[in-house]
């Protein structure tokens, strides 16, 4: 959660003045987000999201980002919409750096989901993947497989600071991932972080998603199982099935899965928990100590992947 | 700029049950105010502030502070307004903490003054002044000249670590405002922080004050002190007498200032600038190296300090 960078009121007009939305009354940074800063304007024509891309997206993601998020709107999905500029243009630059603006989304993210929330996941999960079957651009997934050994190497020196023995059990494990990752599933777009803050309800009933600065174009499953270590853990770090149950059989509802998907699905789960650990470890060596952010736990999906490891099969996950 | 404490959506939905404020649809947490934590909220009725007070703001004083808010809304003054509770009450909890909700105010703050947003300044003071004097609560103002030298004693030792002699240059002007401070001014309700953050513009026009976390009694002038200290410096720390002129006629429009008033206007702006310096030394000195937030530069209200110490009169702020 952080602003980044601040914007005087005068950039913001001469921005404002390139787009219809009306006269700017006031606006706030906001903490939403960890890749970009983030401003709620109100404006005479109402409330909408302001973003300016930081450093940790690449610019030439930008399109894709916000064609895809336009591409699932037009089939049903609720995301924030960008708002194109009198020149009919999604992304515009401020204080020297990619922007677009947003229509604000409604909604409230769920600390504590329950077995309603986690069936509405997996319903929005599958109806996404279906949206995207037709979208005609790609991206590759740096954070899977391909991409863990530049982040171990990062970490490896230091991972036992955090807990002894992590070192060797990643390496072990990642061997294991490099030489048994299925790569023969159904591919196409996910979201690959459809973490609970980036799902937003009112009541139980989804209303949005948010944060697609990670999708890209790899295996469906694997955005399953990355739902399944999000949602359907405990705060005890225990696997709650009838989560699962309910996250997957929605799911299956719109879109079913493969035989080969259901028989990979405890490696895929592995997979997931890794990558997690993986970027939360180096996230965690690189903060100075003192520092006022905490980075996310990184042994939560250390202990996550320990289950998955357990000789686990897709019943397990809720799969009847 | 921070948001220090996190709310859940059912905590804060069991809150707003004691309000009638309508459904809540949406709230995010904002980068507003240093002392506690804000959110942003949408209900069916609208948007609104949310305001949780962390330990740096005593819970005795926040009765004060709400009713002065109030009382000055009563008066005529533009200011977020605290929404009472279905039982009457402006202050509730929340996660633990004294909380309250505020209506919504328009209007952004101005990273670059001009001459005509020191004239607005300089006519809220004084209306600011003229309301608070019927207000029946007072507040000691702790970082008046008493409060000075324990700031001191806490920076003292590492004070040259900024710069070569300012732990002695603060000793000496410490020593003589001790010795010369006016106690025997016209006193009553001063903001005590209006720096260009706490003050709202739709374009020349102000739209309300926010902020009155160190509203307090003390001497009036003292308040103009601090605005000219806030509102009149450029960039590259030379005061703009043009600024002053401006913010001064407009003040004095409302309220004029006694002939001892202006006499010492000097060493209240020496003053002034000691109180900033001396907090904001402290402040960075408190912060952990390498830490995300980036405390405010002392040294710039040790260069408005010299400016002041230079034999200034009245006349040289802009009294004509």
């Amino acid at each position: 959660m952080a602003v980044y960078t601040d914007v005087s009121d005068e950039e913001l007009q001469r921005f404002l003045a390139g787009y219809d939305i009306g006269t700017l009354l006031a606006y706030k940074g906001i903490a939403e987000g960890v890749e970009n800063s983030n401003f709620l304007l109100h404006t005479t024509n109402g409330f909408f999201i302001l973003t300016l891309y930081e450093k940790r997206v690449a610019a030439g993601d930008l399109p894709f980002f916000l064609n895809l998020i336009e591409h699932l709107a037009a089939r049903g999905l609720t995301c924030p919409q960008p708002i194109r500029s009198r020149a009919g243009e999604a992304l515009g630059r401020l204080v020297n750096r990619p922007a677009a603006i947003f229509t604000f989304l409604d909604g409230m993210w769920i600390r504590r989901p329950n077995v309603k929330h986690c069936g509405a996941v997996g319903d929005a999960l599958a109806k996404l993947h279906l949206a995207g079957a037709d979208f005609g651009m790609t991206r590759r997934n740096a954070l899977s497989v391909d991409g863990w050994r530049s982040l171990f190497d990062t970490a490896q020196g230091r991972a036992d600071t955090l807990q002894k023995g992590l070192s060797q059990a990643i390496g072990s494990e990642l061997a294991l991932l490099e030489r048994e990752w299925p790569r023969d599933l159904p591919q196409g777009i996910i979201h690959a972080d459809l973490f609970p803050d980036n799902v937003f309800f009112l009541g139980d009933r989804l209303s949005g998603l948010i944060d697609f600065y990670f999708a890209c174009t790899d295996a469906l499953a694997y955005d399953v199982a990355i739902c399944l270590n999000a949602w359907c853990f405990e705060s005890d770090h225990s696997y709650n099935i009838t989560k699962g149950r309910a996250l997957l059989k929605a799911y299956m509802r719109s879109r079913g899965l493969t035989e080969r998907e259901i028989a990979v699905l405890p490696i895929l789960c592995r997979g997931a928990a890794m990558r997690f650990l993986l970027t939360r470890l180096v996230d965690w060596l690189e903060v100075p100590p003192g520092a006022l952010v905490r980075p996310k736990d990184p042994l939560e999906y250390y202990r996550k992947l320990r289950f998955h490891q357990a000789g686990v099969s897709a019943r397990d996950y809720g799969i009847d």
